[in-house]
């Protein structure tokens, strides 16, 4: 069968600071500039979540939207949404929460929902100018 | 000589319902929920078409935009355009028409146009948020 | 109080096609085109709600963006969505689905929700280049 | 001469939660849900600044776009970006920082780049979705 | 009746530069910096008219999209599509293309195709972040 | 460490025609059509530009999205922004300025920003229904 590519919009709000806490302020603020500031900033995560599989010839669905709508909800928009980053979502404990390291947390959290055979792309907008894309 | 993707965008007007004939009608809603629905619902389909290949040293061109969007044009948007795909577009006639088959449909309509060396990818946006890619 | 317009986008995806009971298919056909194909067609209709109203000093709202949207929801999404205009929305039993009938049922659809003093417009994009605005 | 309305997009991006001092925890749970969490969240704020007035014969501007640009950066970028809104803009120490208040507090910071006979109107996106345009 | 604002979106793509034929190099270049630039650079103009006017009662329309479609065409994209404003199009032999004043100028020749009682908005976006709206 | 792609938009206004110095204005017009108009036309031109590489494990970034703003301003940006290109940028001297080719050019002058093992991603939008990439 043709392997087809499905991709699903999603997002959230946050907030999150950049820094490493085993640094000083002076290199945190040389590091990430005004991303370092301690009482944080926030954006509006877009996010797309894209499937690659066989089309199932019984449905003509590689994956039901639906289904795949609702697994980026459980496990990312309730996750993260209205959430500080830092300080709310354990994975970011002790991982400054870049958009690069976001990506691969939300790409490690969406592939237990693949079939066999199946690949997963997660492409993450900071803002509308800066994205970043993380595949396996 | 490089090698470019130039890629132009389309759209399309249609509706349609997803089932299949050989299912009983709580088998097409238990699957498609109301994408079943008897009487039609619709889309606006944005389309965006790629072709792949190298630089023609003499016009700077993969390939004529124009040629891509009058190709386009007769191979998709005159056969789709304010249409029933199920109902009045014949690949649907048997085939249920999810965005994954529309987009394996369209590639096969469009692989004609290509030169030797070429690849072809099209991307189907059924909404603003669901959209699915084929390449071959 | 200052008064602020607060909007809420929203979307849903319907069949329908043009026409008048009362007249002949020729007289149909030539008034609104392939828009009158009796096979019905289809569009992702984009919704903007705006209510213009003062804020309330308690809150800092003019209205809460989440009760804006549970309205835009049960009223217009749950009425509209995945349904054929012209066969399933009562209101188009015998008025022609234009987008301009569209955003007027709409906006009479939404008017109940209005606080005393509070105003309503309503813009529906029935494809990304063609749309139609109502106010009152 | 004509009465033109220019206009400019800028951006910025902030953290907020919404709450009142004055109120218990559960008020303001009940009042503004998870956008009352204390640990903030954050949004990539869109603006839109638009200037009307006349267009000035000798140039055929109503308002230089660089000089628009450079005030909307020093008046608004420079104050809010990065910034947390509740903690570290002095105008939300005692108010809201709901986008309907934002949206005056910003309009009021920008008045004074008016030229006699000039009116001034600004919209906010909190969201892609939700928006907030306040004029005068 | 019901008075509905209708709008079409279209583009078109032209050069120009902003410059005073009475005005030394030097005025031209401290008033419009480098959009005085005498080789010309260019734009990808996006433009919405709108008409406002009652539904008409028998179609349902206030007016037909694609009659307002090819107005715009023959008016506006066939007049400045792929042209150099400054030199080829007549309205601006004597008056500087600036944003404010081409979009005056669309509107005088958009005007004609209303009808009693009926009125026009014209919006021009220069770039993605600048945009002026015209109305009367 | 896991390989992330980031990328960054940017864009920058310019004229040009497409035309070759060697062929005939028959020549020209025959492939060009209205793109090789000699008083040039122009476009907004956006850009999306991409490093793929390691993440950082000390800083989580790919790439300090600033850095390559910055990068992006200087080689492009400056180069090329209210610029005609046939005239005023010396790699369109005798090189057909049509979007394959600017897009293989901005990829030379971007390239020695990479780090070893990174890997860069082109995309040019000409306008907003026409692009072109290009990766190597």
């Amino acid at each position: 069968m043709k392997r087809v590519k499905v991709s699903r919009k999603a997002h959230f709000n946050a907030a999150h600071r950049l820094y490493r806490k085993d640094w000083t302020d002076d290199q945190n603020s040389t590091n990430f500039g005004k991303c370092a500031n301690p009482h944080y900033h926030g954006h509006n995560y877009e996010l797309i979540v894209s499937v690659t599989g066989e089309i199932n010839p019984a449905t003509g669905y590689v994956m039901d939207m639906k289904v795949l709508k609702d697994h980026i909800k459980s496990e990312v928009e309730d996750a993260f949404d209205h959430k500080n980053l830092n300080l709310e979502v354990p994975e970011f404990a002790d991982l400054n929460p870049t958009a690069e390291n976001i990506v691969v947390v939300i790409h490690e959290k969406l592939k237990p929902i693949l079939q066999p055979g199946q690949s997963l792309e997660v492409v993450l907008y900071e803002t509308p100018r800066n994205f970043v894309t993380y595949s396996e």
